[in-house]
C-alpha cells in the first residue's frame, strides 16, 4: 500500500509531534479503533433471516428500483441483465447478491498521519462525529445556523477526541458560505486541521471531483488511485429511489476506488412499512440494488452496508429516536449485512432531545449501546447530533464522545487469567477486610475502572458548594479547554500551500450559488 | 396454590373495579411481567465460566465465609458437613452447589390482586422500583430527608406506573417515622395503596416476623403457608461475611417459605477485586454460601442469586454507575446464575448523578440495556435511583419508568410473518412513494411504534412556545398529575381494619427507637 505523501515529505520537515512532547503539549491521543473482543447480539434467528432475504429478492426482481435522471445507470444495469422500464430497474432474483461478492469485506482508510488509518469491516468499529446539521448550539449561544468557524470548531473536538478515530465529513452545515463552495472549504478543514481519516463531498458529482484532486495533492496522486482516503455517505431516496446526485458521487468515488456508504435513509412508517420486518425487506433490497450499481462502476470498490433507521411519533409525525423498534431494525440488519460479506454502518449519538438533558442521553445511551452490539463497523454521528440531526450540539459533542470509551472498554471483553482471578487478593483480604489498600489493587487501580472526564463523581456537599452543575456545564468547559489547548497536527508547507491554493482557485473561477 | 383471601373477600364488596371502569378513572393499567422473547447477551465463554466457578469454589473450601453472631448457623453447617472455626465456614467443594440444587429455578410471587402475581426465573423479568434512599428529590423542593408521606406517594406512583410489576420495599427511608416501627407504616402502605406484589423488612428478624404476620391478615395464614408472597432483599456484608441481622430476616422468611434475594453488595475496588474476573470469583462463592443457607433452613425455599455490582471513582472513592466494569460483571453474573439453576436479579436505574440530568439519563441507560440482555429475573431499583440510591428523584422514577416500557417492546421480540414483512405495503407505496396513508400503516400505526409519556416529540418552534422545558419538568408534570389521579385499589374493609389495628398494636407495644 506505500506511504502517503504527506508523512514522507512530514518526516524530512523533522520531529514536529517529539518537539512538542517534549513541551508538555495538551494533545489527546486518539485510541485505536475498536476490535470487538465480544459477541454480537442477534435478534433474529435463520428463518426469519431467510424470510426477509427472500422477499427482498422480490422486491427487487417485482417492484423494483428507480435510478432517477441517470440514462448511463441504466446503461449498466441493462448490460447487467435487468429488465429496464422508463427509470425503473427490476433484477432478476439473485442478480443483486451476485454483483454485492465483489466489494471487499474489510478494507483500510488511510489517514494522513498513518497511525491513524482505520481498517473499516470484520470485528472493527470505527467512530466518527455527527453529519449534516444546519443548526449548532450551546448553552450559552444558544441554537443557530451554523458557520464555518463551528465547522473548524468540531473538526478541532474531533482531532482532540481521545475516542473519535474518523473527522467525519459535514459535522455542521458552514450555512455562511456558498453552497458551491462548501465542500471545498470543509474537506481543507478536515485536511488541515485534523490527521484523522476524513469523509468526501456527496452534493454533486463535480464536488466529489473536487475532493478526490484534493487527496491527490495531500497524498499524491497514484496513492488515492492505489488507497482508499474518503469514506463517503451516499443516502438512498428511500424508497427504493436512487438520484442522480447520490449516485454520480458514488460514480466518481467507485472509480476512483473511494469508499462510499450506500444507506437507505428511513423514518419506519414514512419511507418504509411501520413494522420492523418489512423495514428489513426494503432495507436489504435498497442496500442490494446499491451496492451492486457500484460494482458495476469498479468491480471491488469499497462500500459499506448503510442504515440509518428509526420510527416516527404518530402524532406528531416527529421521527423518534432510542426506540426499540429502531435497536430491532439495527440489529437486524447487522445480521443482514455479515450475510451480504459487507461492512456495516449504522446507530449513532440519536435523540429527538432540543436540549442535551436527559431525553437527549436516554435516546442516545440506547442507540450507541445497540451500535455496539449488532456490529456496526462504522458508525457515523457517534457524537454530537441533538434534535433529530437538525442541531450540532457543542456540549453533547465532547458528552458522548466520553461514553464512547465506554464503548471500547466495553469491547475489550473481560480477560480471565490468574492475575484476573484475583486469588491473592480475595486470600489477601479475606472476610470482612476491604480491598483498597491490597497489592492486586494498587497494581491495577489506575487501569482497572473506565472513568468519565466529563461526568461529576464528587460528594453532593462538594458539588453544591462548587455551584451545582449540571452536566451540559461540565461540558462546555470541557469544550472551551479542548479547544483553547487546540494545536494543529504538523503538516507539509508545501502541501497546505498547493490545498489553500486549490481552493481559492475553485472558489475564483465559478459565481457564489446558495443553491 | 388457591386464590388469595383478600380476593375472595373482595368480590363480595363487589364490583368497585367496574364502577371505577365505567366513570373513566384515570388508573393506568399495569403490563404483564416481560416474558424475553429475545436471545441474552453472554460476554464469557464456557473455558472463562468453568474458571470463575472453580475459583469461586476455591474460595469456599480454603477461605471460607464468616456467619457473624449466629450459633444457629454455625450448628445448621456444621450438620451439613462445613468445617467450622469460630465464626468461620469452610465449605468442601461441591457441597454448596449441591445444596443449591434444592432451591426452585423459578416461583410465583402471589400479589393480593391475582392478576399481578409475577412469575420470578426462567425468560421472564420483573421490575421493582428503586429501594432504600434516605433523601428524595424533586426539582421544586430540592433535596431533603424522606418522610412517610413520600414513601407513600413513591408507592401511589408504582401502582399508577404501566410498566412497574412490583411495589418494591424501601422506596424510601421514611426518617420521620421511628426506626423500630418504620417496617410497620411501609409495608402496611405497600398493602392498602398497591394491590402489586411488595417486599418485607429485613433490618431485623422481629421485624420480618411481623410482616409474615401482616401478610397472614392480608391473605389468610395458611395461604401464606402453601403461597410466596413476600420477595426480600438479603444483602451480603461483602467480602465474605453474613450478618446476623439479615441472615435472621432470611431465617424467618426462609422458614415461611417467602422468597429472599441473596445479594452482594459490592463496589468493586473496596468490597470485591478491582478485577471484573476477580469480583465473580467472590460474588459466585458468597451467593452459594447464601443460597445454600437458605436450603439448609427450608429446603426448597425461594430464593434469588443477587448481585449488586458496581465501579469505584478510583480518583475520589465515589462508586461509578453505568460503567462497562459493572455491565461486564453484570452479564457475567447472570451466566453464572443460570449455570446455577437460579432467578437472577441485579441492574436497575443505577446511577451516580447528583440531578435527573444527562448524566443520570446515560448511567442508567447502559444499565437499563444491561440489565434486560443480561438475563435478570428481578431488577430492583428499576426506576427513581438517584445519586449512587442516596436519593429517590420523583422526577426520575416517572422517568426510568417509562424507559422500562421500551424494555418491553424490545423483549418481545421481532415478528416476522407475511403481514409484518409488509409487501402488500412496499408494492402499494413503489418506488419515492410515501407510506403514511397506505393501508398496511393505517391499519398498524397505532401500536407500531413505543412511544414514550415523558419526552418532547414537539418542533423546535412549538416546544419553544411552549417554555423551552427540559426532562425533568416535564417528568414533574406527569407525577403532579399521576398522583392527582391516584385511586387506591379495593379492599376489604375488615382486612384494612385488622392491618390498621395490627400496626396500631404493634407500634404502642414499644418505645420509639431511632436506632
Amino acid at each position: 500500500m506505500g506511504e502517503p505523501a504527506t508523512t514522507r515529505r512530514r518526516t524530512r520537515g523533522g520531529g514536529g509531534a517529539a518537539r512538542r512532547a517534549e513541551r508538555g503539549n495538551a494533545s489527546v491521543e486518539t485510541a485505536k479503533y475498536i476490535e470487538r473482543n465480544i459477541p454480537l447480539f442477534e435478534v433474529l434467528d435463520a428463518e426469519a433471516l431467510e424470510a426477509i432475504e427472500h422477499h427482498a429478492e422480490t422486491v427487487l426482481e417485482e417492484i423494483g428500483v428507480n435510478f432517477v435522471n441517470n440514462p448511463g445507470a441504466l446503461e449498466r444495469w441493462r448490460a447487467a441483465g435487468a429488465s429496464v422500464d422508463a427509470e425503473r430497474v427490476r433484477l432478476p432474483r439473485g442478480l443483486a447478491r451476485q454483483l454485492c461478492a465483489t466489494a471487499p469485506a474489510k478494507f483500510t482508510q488511510v489517514a494522513r498521519n498513518p497511525e491513524r488509518s482505520v481498517e473499516i469491516g470484520g470485528k472493527n468499529l470505527v467512530l466518527a462525529p455527527v453529519y449534516g446539521p444546519p443548526f449548532v448550539h450551546d448553552m450559552e449561544g444558544g441554537r443557530r445556523y451554523a458557520k464555518l468557524e463551528d465547522f473548524r470548531n468540531f473538526v478541532k473536538l474531533g482531532q482532540m477526541s481521545r475516542w473519535l478515530h474518523h473527522s467525519g465529513g459535514t459535522v455542521c452545515e458552514p450555512t455562511d458560505v456558498p453552497v458551491n463552495k462548501r465542500h471545498l472549504d470543509m474537506v481543507h478543514a478536515h485536511m488541515t486541521l485534523s490527521d484523522k481519516p476524513f469523509m468526501g463531498s456527496v452534493t454533486d458529482p463535480s464536488r466529489a471531483e473536487d475532493c478526490v484532486e484534493m487527496c491527490g495533492l495531500l497524498f499524491g496522486e497514484q496513492f488515492v488511485q492505489d488507497n482508499t482516503v474518503m469514506t463517503s455517505l451516499i443516502n438512498i431516496n428511500s424508497p427504493l429511489t436512487f438520484d442522480e446526485v447520490m449516485v454520480g458521487a458514488l460514480e466518481v468515488y467507485a472509480a476512483n476506488n473511494q469508499a462510499c456508504i450506500v444507506s437507505p435513509f428511513i423514518v419506519g412508517g414514512a419511507m418504509a412499512p411501520v413494522s420492523v420486518a418489512g423495514t428489513l425487506v426494503q432495507v436489504l433490497a435498497e442496500v442490494m440494488a446499491g451496492v451492486a450499481y457500484s460494482q458495476l462502476v469498479r468491480p471491488g470498490a469499497p462500500v459499506i452496508f448503510g442504515a440509518f433507521v428509526t420510527s416516527i411519533d404518530m402524532n406528531s409525525g416527529a421521527p423518534t429516536f432510542g426506540t426499540p423498534e429502531a435497536a430491532q431494525i439495527t440489529y437486524g440488519a447487522g445480521q443482514l449485512a455479515r450475510r451480504l460479506g459487507l461492512p456495516f454502518r449504522s446507530a449513532g449519538s440519536f435523540c429527538g432531545a432540543k436540549l442535551p438533558d436527559a431525553q437527549a442521553a436516554y435516546e442516545t445511551a440506547n442507540t450507541l449501546n445497540v451500535g455496539l452490539l449488532s456490529g456496526v463497523n462504522f458508525m457515523l454521528h457517534s457524537c454530537g447530533w441533538l434534535e433529530g440531526g437538525l442541531v450540532a450540539s457543542y456540549e453533547k459533542f465532547v458528552m458522548d464522545a466520553d461514553q464512547l470509551g465506554a464503548l471500547h472498554r466495553m469491547a475489550a471483553g473481560v480477560r480471565v487469567d490468574e492475575d484476573s482471578l484475583a486469588m491473592d487478593a480475595i486470600r489477601e483480604v479475606g472476610p470482612g477486610g476491604h480491598y483498597l489498600g491490597c497489592a492486586h489493587t494498587q497494581k491495577h487501580f489506575k487501569t482497572a475502572f473506565w472513568r468519565s472526564e466529563v461526568f461529576d463523581y464528587k460528594p453532593y456537599e462538594t458539588w453544591i458548594e462548587e455551584g451545582g452543575a449540571e452536566t451540559p456545564e461540565l461540558a462546555g468547559r470541557r469544550v472551551a479547554k479542548l479547544l483553547a489547548s487546540y494545536e494543529a497536527p504538523p503538516m507539509d508547507p508545501g502541501i497546505a500551500e498547493s490545498l489553500t491554493d486549490f481552493v481559492a482557485r475553485k472558489k475564483a473561477a465559478v459565481p457564489d450559488s446558495f443553491m
